[in-house]
């Protein structure tokens, strides 16, 4: 059994169903509604670790399919272990390479024993198995380790949905079974797609395995945004009051308050660091693209208030910056970008805290420009 | 006339001709010898303006051809100047464009009254002239302008080199009848190859022009350190006492010494940030090539006591970001050698404070592998 390992609830919201809470991990706490940014191979692109403490982030993802090609998880124990190694002391979640074999991976062969495929690196031969998966996290060290699930595409018939919750479910199992750390929790992940049926079933299922938290994965995967809304309608509910609920790989910011007024705690997505470096920053009046010519002699920062190293910059300057192939433009403007997801969520987490979330939620939709029902 | 601006002795080596002085400039003091890193677009490659100065490093130097080319000085200058637009209050140093015109632009006519060329990025015809190469600085609003020179290529007849060292005299004459800002000062720039007859008449010539300070060009265009060294021995004795001496575009660390201890106060040069993207980290016991597969496992960070945010991790996680090709690696291995160099002039200047210099240098050369006369 983990140890160390808790959800504290703070706060119901009155008006939805979003919830202050503290994820309690031997790492330290994590104050939820939170967003983990994403650094796939033990580096989140473009920053150093203090400028990713300085966005306010108190827990990064990392991701095992990357690691386990780059350097190795054996590297990465040998150097310390994934937090001695990328320099970061509180926790860190790694996913199980459940997403990279449906989303990158040159994929052979998929069954119950596992998966076969080959690394989108040098097109070597890759295996990975529930108990693969586990032992390759425990190597790297994270603190939450995310079982290995069967991603299905979207749109998807029901008998290939089923097959992908039935599978993810027995490895959910074999994952538990395979655990040795005592100093690693693991989250179950609940699949299938869109199916009201499939999401249930499958959350029951994984709640009857007792799981330290549950995620909620296969969305942001093409569908609409309104398909992903009306999936966490009826999945949140589902899962367990006193555990902590993942929503994995989402997103936008409007997807973020969506999924926080249905009851989510924790997210990841590589949209605000993506986005950072292709020169799109997020205010709270929607996107700005630095590439556009009406920034060239903007003396505005970004955001006024923003307190990122981006905004004591004009938007001039950062402009400039990604004319002239400056590396320092990606920076910046993923700094800003990660900065505005802390923000945010630190807004959110007050605006519950106060028993204001549906006022928040409406007037940032507002100025994101959003139609709201 | 400019105001604010002077050269302060504070100690003379007793063994050397190296000296602790201060450049005093109305935006702050810089301690001397001293490096400037290059923000050739108004950004030190990969850092923030805020780990620039983490670095150590109290002035900083920004190319004026490639202002001019991008963003243009009018929209730097409409962006508040050089200053608030790179987010820099220390003094800002810019050069002429003179270097970059003979060794970037495809030029196509030089003569007495300027240089017409061609843009290295798109082709299209620039023209300098000492009246322009000062307009361009004085809107960019550097505190120390640098007149526009005329550099000729080394190995160089000696009639080139005598018309290139005419014309530098020329020009200085005339970038200093063109200033209209009393908050910029004009540097001259001594040139005349390895020959000692034109460095000293080029010196005299422009020390009667009574420039606030001298800088030693043409230098590190390809010939060997040794013919450098013996430059500098002829050259730093013929300028100025009460002056500034900077060295352009100079150089490794071992050149850095050899010229201090010939009496130079002020350096530039891209190999700390150029390297450090490359891989290649700067340490007392001489370069680390972070690709090589020796580091893989290594545990070690790469200097011990080095304050750098590189040198908080594993020269096995520095090599991994390398081969990962993660943007960190040039960032991290960036703040490494402009740390290193601010270090390693930080120690100088205790060196010379403390009349020990020799023993400082010898120290230094033997522990990079270098050969002592």
């Amino acid at each position: 059994m983990t140890n160390g390992f808790g959800y504290q609830l703070v706060h119901r919201d009155s008006g939805s169903a979003a919830r202050r809470g503290q994820f309690v991990t031997p790492r330290g706490a994590v104050d939820t509604p939170a967003f983990m940014p994403v650094g796939t191979l033990g580096a989140i692109k473009g920053l150093t670790i203090d400028a990713v403490r300085a966005t306010g982030a108190q827990m990064v993802l990392s991701n095992t399919y990357h690691l386990a090609l780059r350097p190795g998880e054996t590297i990465v124990r040998e150097l310390g272990g994934l937090h001695q190694f990328m320099g970061w002391d509180g926790p860190i979640l790694t996913d199980s390479g459940g997403f990279q074999l449906f989303s990158l991976a040159k994929l052979t062969k998929i069954n119950d024993q596992g998966a076969i495929f080959r690394s989108h690196i040098d097109g070597s031969l890759f295996e990975l198995s529930p108990e693969r998966a586990i032992e390759i996290q425990e190597a790297l060290g994270s603190d939450i380790a995310m079982v290995l699930d069967h991603v299905a595409p979207l749109p998807c018939d029901l008998a290939t949905l089923r097959e992908a919750c039935d599978r993810t479910i027995l490895w959910a199992k074999r994952c538990r079974d395979a655990a040795t750390r005592s100093d690693q929790a693991q989250f179950a992940i609940v699949q299938g797609g869109l199916d009201e049926e499939l999401r249930l079933s499958c959350a029951e299922q994984l709640t009857a395995l007792d799981f330290p938290g549950y995620a909620i994965g296969g969305l942001s995967v093409g569908e609409e945004p309104s398909d992903m809304y009306r999936t966490l309608d009826f999945t949140c509910p589902a899962l367990p009051e006193d555990k902590p609920r993942y929503l994995m790989g989402v997103g936008r910011p409007q997807d973020l308050l969506e999924a926080v007024r249905r009851g989510v705690d924790l997210f990841d997505c590589v949209m605000p660091t993506r986005n950072g470096r292709n020169a799109l920053a997020f205010t709270d009046e929607g996107p700005l693209r630095l590439r556009n010519l009406i920034h060239q002699r903007d003396l505005a920062p970004l955001e006024e208030h923003c307190p990122c190293p981006a905004c004591r910059h004009s938007r001039g300057y950062l402009r400039h910056l990604f004319q002239a192939d400056e590396m320092l433009g990606p920076i910046l403007l993923t700094a800003h970008n990660l900065t505005y997801y802390q923000r945010l969520l630190a807004e959110a987490r007050a605006a519950i805290e106060a028993d204001q979330f549906p006022a928040f939620y409406r007037k940032k939709m507002t100025g994101w420009g959003e139609q709201i029902d």
